[in-house]
């Protein structure tokens, strides 16, 4: 993994989440984007290269919902920047690595994503390339 | 903010969590290290800069402990480096932030560190001047 592209936190109230993060903590805002797919409205901050992407759920299935029931607001995800993302599945799945998606799908900003399952990573994680 | 210092990430069993990223994820390992006053053992790794450490409970008044009972492994906190974390503090201090520390105390490594109370930061936050 080259470096972290960012880290995905769930909240109640992105509003709040802007409030705090841009007005009080000084963080450099970049602007809010609704993903239909994820059921996600997110709001994105820059520090030094590496995003805070705060994710309110906008629907009942969405997994960010899910996650806020049986934890409550915290860190959903860490995201890391990787040139090849279909030869790092590749590699990673020789290793046994699981992977949520085997292929690499679509995400935001003409980016290719693919997340590894928590059970082989610890935490929930996002391989990303390009953007 | 000037940029990440490092993610802090609570686990239950620090070899599986080396094994999975030292060994099959392929990230730089740099070491482990045991803060007794904080009743944690660390496992360090770098990407690009922003560390991640893992966290074992070693007492059972850990809050790490706590955490791991409550909601399970997972990233505990986020820490940012600073210039002048007094200075920091006292800035914080007066747009309402609430300090879980309100003066520096000695981390690893000679570096100073504070903690913002989640209430004020969303997810527990921690500053770190020099190191």
């Amino acid at each position: 993994m080259k470096s972290i592209d960012h880290i995905g936190i769930a909240v109640n109230d992105l509003n709040e989440a802007i409030e705090i993060y841009k007005n009080i903590l000084g963080f450099n805002y970049l602007g809010k984007e609704t993903v239909e797919e994820q059921g996600v409205r997110i709001a994105k901050f820059d520090c030094n290269g590496v995003h805070l992407e705060f994710l309110e759920p906008i629907s009942d299935n969405s997994p960010i919902k899910k996650f806020l029931e049986t934890k409550g607001p915290g860190i959903h995800h860490i995201a890391y920047k990787c040139d090849n993302i279909e030869q790092k599945i590749e590699s990673l799945k020789k290793k046994g690595v699981k992977m949520i998606n085997e292929k690499p799908k679509q995400g935001s900003n003409n980016t290719l994503i693919a997340f590894l399952h928590p059970k082989s990573s610890i935490i929930l994680t996002e391989l990303v390339q390009g953007g």
